[in-house]
């Protein structure tokens, strides 16, 4: 596709001086689009209306419609989103090691941007600040390919952000956003390997599964989480009942919030009901083995099928497990690798739960839902890595990073 | 592809094991492989001259019957580096960092296998022994499918290996090799993103370029490498010349090994003929444009073809540019991002050519030779990456791994 085979050549250009620019330039260009963003308030708003008048029309879902929508309040968080992520330490540059070899060669490896990051992403216009933040802070040129329902929304954002660079006299193809949003342009930008570096898919599982699938370009897969919970014999039922509640309800919709719930048949009977029960008053639906049923009435009955479901709502499978061993061996079939957690107060049981469970994040008695780049200080998320290459877990600015090898001669050969 | 699929679920199944061995374990396999290989030597040798009649058979070409061919020395070589791979420190374990949150949440960052590893290479039987020490100490398995020019060897070596694995009572299934040679095991070996990690391909560039293009497993692409070498004006010649040479000459064959020379205008005329004699009295050919050409009467006529073509043998192409801006800008537009050099006493031109050329090592003042995870005191090598993910120039040991957070809570919940 021609759109996209040219902004990649842009982005490619781009990349080269961004990778070269001062941390107080990619700052100052920043808290510039930070300004502009609120001074253009009234033109973001009223393209963002277009794309709220078009959901209308094609009867587009209320959760969605939301998501969609920008107000001044919204459009304020995401000016503050863009100086937080001036005020976070700038990694490019670092020093990860510096050795001197027998030979007096001094070798030295430092980090470096990525290049030109792709992003494909659903209908929601803070993404595109967001990303373009962090991909600024990281020395990288971004193509953004957001959905269609959000095209003018994310048009707008992106030419401010683009004055904002203009102003500060950076090339402008830092940020760059495809304007055809269909399918076509998304396979065009999984075959763009020649300008793209890495391509994150930021969206629903299908999203994700097409990307891994069909991309030449190396991917970093975000976000399904069909994440656990197990409450161990020796759980403190008091811990155990507030951390289930709060990883399945707290926000059921987003990927580190609890799916399944495990529990040792030891304690099932005393903390099955009380904590059905709060989980009910909740509105969560229970779907249970045979124990769970027989112990909760108005559970449902879980079908083979649920043990493998991210339901991103409020639903809750339940199991009672006869041992750690039967935990750690379900976790293993069913989870995606995302957050796991044990609820136990046995030392061993938590170290055996720690190192045998295979996840980006493994917790002993907390809650799922603290996988987050905020939570765990990055101070920026660009999404949560699920795969093992590069980056597991939750993505900040180091992650949107390469390295490079410098080494430093004076006119060695190799003997 | 059956066959693919039975071992990916094999492999799955043995990573579980491997990831919690203790290192004097995996330690004590690699010693137990080493002893067998030599032990076993008359068994691998009579199943490699196999290979070798059926080499001759099908007049396969010298330097691959050399490269195919074992020996008692040569297996000794094989065994000493399963005991080098012992050796080295164990990554798997390491923490990356710990850090307690304001909430409580002790959140560390611990190094743990990848899982299974997929290698596809050509007819190397050494590289079968040297992938399963690497894989092995990194707590991961891994599935091998050589070429078939070298299945006996291969067979023949995984058989002894397996054997050792099950003395020191380890799964045998840590090491996998694909019987099928044909195309059709390539390619399901691409697909089989369901148990494998990562796929590394070993071998020529077409390889390389097919598995990037076609893989739904993470790949990590190795070595092409089309290194340049910049003499700047202010150079110190004599050291220019040996650096030239060296780059050139040591190993023609090899991924690090410079193909193309660029030599600023300023010394160019002093420079050409001594350094073009020497490399025509080592047997190189030079293709240079029109003023190489004009200064070095047996220079042949580079084609535009030339600067992007990665010879792997004894030609040099050389082209003489008039600044630093240009060298740049033409490694910018052909290289491939593995090594680079420039030999240079000026600070300032040292200093832009380190930071603006984007490739995986760049060098002041010595031979790109270096490039290579013995030189850089890695103590082994998988390979050397030209990609941005996960792993930048020469992979050892910590490039075999992903990490993990591990959370430490005592009840918290996001509030």
């Amino acid at each position: 596709m021609d759109e996209l085979i040219q902004k990649g050549k842009q982005a490619s250009e781009a990349a080269k001086t961004l990778a070269q620019l001062s941390t107080n330039k990619k700052n100052g260009a920043l808290m510039q689009a930070a300004k502009l963003i609120i001074e253009k308030a009234d033109y973001i708003l009223s393209e963002n209306q277009k794309d709220l008048n078009n959901a209308n029309t094609n009867n587009v879902k209320g959760s969605l419609v939301d998501r969609l929508r920008l107000n001044s309040q919204r459009l304020e968080s995401i000016a503050e989103g863009l100086e937080q992520v001036a005020r976070l330490d700038d990694p490019i540059g670092e020093t990860l090691s510096m050795k001197k070899r027998p030979n007096g060669l001094q070798i030295g490896q430092i980090r470096v941007p990525l290049g030109v990051i792709g992003i494909i992403y659903e209908a929601r216009p803070n993404v595109t600040a967001d990303a373009f933040a962090l991909c600024l802070k990281t020395g990288n040129a971004v193509i953004l390919r957001g959905g269609k329902e959000a095209i003018h929304s994310n048009m707008a954002i992106v030419k401010v952000i683009q004055d904002a660079l203009s102003k500060e006299d950076i090339p402008t193809d830092a940020i760059q956003l495809v304007e055809n949003t269909g399918r076509e342009s998304a396979v065009a930008m999984m075959k763009l390997n020649e300008y793209l570096d890495v391509l994150i898919p930021r969206g629903g599982a299908g999203l994700i599964k097409t990307v891994v699938e069909n991309s030449r370009v190396p991917v970093l897969e975000t976000g399904i989480g069909n994440c656990h919970t197990f409450i161990d014999e020796s759980a403190n039922l008091e811990k155990a009942q507030k951390i289930a509640v709060n990883a399945k309800t707290h926000r059921p919709g987003v990927c580190n919030a609890m799916e399944s719930l495990l529990i040792h048949e030891a304690v099932a009977e005393k903390i099955l009901p009380p904590l059905c029960q709060e989980l009910k008053s909740l509105n969560v639906e229970i779907r249970g083995d045979q124990k769970v049923c027989d112990l909760v009435p108005f559970s449902n009955n879980a079908t083979p099928e649920d043990w493998g479901t991210e339901y991103l709502d409020l639903i809750l499978s339940i199991k009672v497990v006869s041992s750690l061993d039967e935990a750690i061996s379900h976790i293993s079939t069913y989870g995606t690798g995302h957050s796991e957690a044990i609820v136990t107060e046995n030392y061993s049981a938590a170290q055996r739960f720690l190192h045998e469970v295979d996840a980006a994040a493994v917790y002993v008695n907390a809650s799922t839902r603290f996988t987050d780049g905020f939570e765990f200080g990055f101070g920026a998320e660009i999404g949560i890595s699920t795969q093992k290459l590069h980056a597991r877990g939750p993505m900040g600015l180091r992650e949107l990073t390469s390295t490079k090898y410098i080494i430093y001669g004076d006119g060695q050969i190799r003997p």
